[in-house]
């Protein structure tokens, strides 16, 4: 009889948005795992703060590389590659005492660091992933408007992309999520002034955090944002 | 003291699946109110079957037309528009007396019905969105693989656009998910083979329900499939 490994998702950050599964999974875990920065408590972590059994035993997993070495250069991968391993090798060798449960802010099937461990693990030892609601649902839902009607397109662009590539997509869509802002701030409003949708773009900062923000991009100025702010085009589709 | 109209998501289906705030407000509720066919139980009713308070009220909320006038003809929009203004009315109406709930299949900002009592229901009464699990999440993971990667571009489409619009749109994207496949589906096919992208493609029915079924598009064959069937095709994107 062996443990599973669970990605489960925590959603965009208020613990009262986790799944019932998930809220179960995470109160009754005796193993608990989590990414975070060297020095840093973890975002994922501080989610479930209060939530976790007295017995839990924590295992965090410290990135060994964020910004130092840029993502282009091959080492950037071989240093990931390793970490991923070592941290699989560290999960599945408590999957005989019974189920370690994996913190994963948002989805994890979307653009999640679980999915590293999860490509892993698979094969080597039990793994299931519970899914929860995204990131951009919670931006969309602290933005007071839907985020699309009747037959509207979505299209989900990460900031990191080229900034032609994003003035392109931008242009023709009816819907756009941008994600991963951040330092990309600039670049996404160059972007979006381009495609001719800069009037229409919303800053979401801490989407179903006590520090929520929404507010026009334009209206934001110059401004240092959160990794995690999104920014969002509300689709004008067919509407009775 | 008013009473707030909540538009409570339920997610893909498995109540288990419901967040712990909404889980809470149906539990709680004392109306609770759902879209549904004439003749039909209700698909977002079914979700919570055996959750509900004993003295909980329901409103069904039957729509007057489906298939029965074309899209496209002004009477739909007239007679589908008289229809949400009277679920307003009536939901209003309640709300001198505490909270309501309306049931929400996915997320209720994310292409769902609940937004036109949203927008209707603004300035009228107190009205709030609890977020959920969308229906491409449950769907994604489902398939037992992340949709999205590093850098990937997703695109979301509905099956009901134009087979040229289609295939022009799933040739130009890492991820793609395609909602409302029903009786679009030899169209979707068509065009995911005019795009290239017909071997990567599955097809999610019943995501997150007991009949949940996961098969390559390619396998699929002539069929017949539920209209809330949804097409997935994985990004690739970057992966130390």
């Amino acid at each position: 009889m062996s443990g599973t490994v669970y990605g489960v998702g925590l959603g965009p950050g208020n613990p009262d948005l986790m799944s019932v599964r998930a809220d179960r999974l995470v109160r009754n875990a005796r193993h608990v795992a989590f990414f975070r920065k060297a020095g840093r408590k973890g975002q994922a972590r501080q989610i479930v703060e209060g939530m976790l059994h007295p017995d839990a035993v924590e295992i965090p997993m410290e990135y060994p590389v964020t910004t130092e070495i840029p993502l282009d250069d091959p080492r950037y991968n071989e240093v990931l590659s390793g970490f991923y391993a070592d941290c699989v090798a560290r999960l599945c060798a408590l999957t005989p005492t019974g189920d370690v449960v994996v913190l994963c802010e948002g989805d994890p099937f979307f653009y999640g660091s679980f999915m590293h461990l999860f490509i892993r693990l698979q094969g080597r030892c039990p793994v299931e992933v519970v899914p929860a609601i995204t990131g951009m649902s919670g931006a969309w839902t602290a933005s007071g408007a839907p985020i699309t009607w009747g037959d509207d397109v979505l299209t989900v662009l990460m900031a990191t992309l080229p900034e032609a590539e994003l003035t392109r997509r931008m242009a023709d869509t009816d819907a756009l999520v941008v994600m991963k802002i951040g330092r990309n701030i600039d670049k996404v409003r160059r972007a979006l002034t381009a495609a001719g949708r800069a009037d229409q773009a919303w800053l979401v900062e801490y989407a179903a955090m006590p520090q929520q923000r929404v507010i026009r991009l334009a209206e934001a100025g110059e401004c240092v944002t959160p990794y995690f702010s999104i920014v969002l085009v509300h689709g004008q589709g067919r509407r009775p």
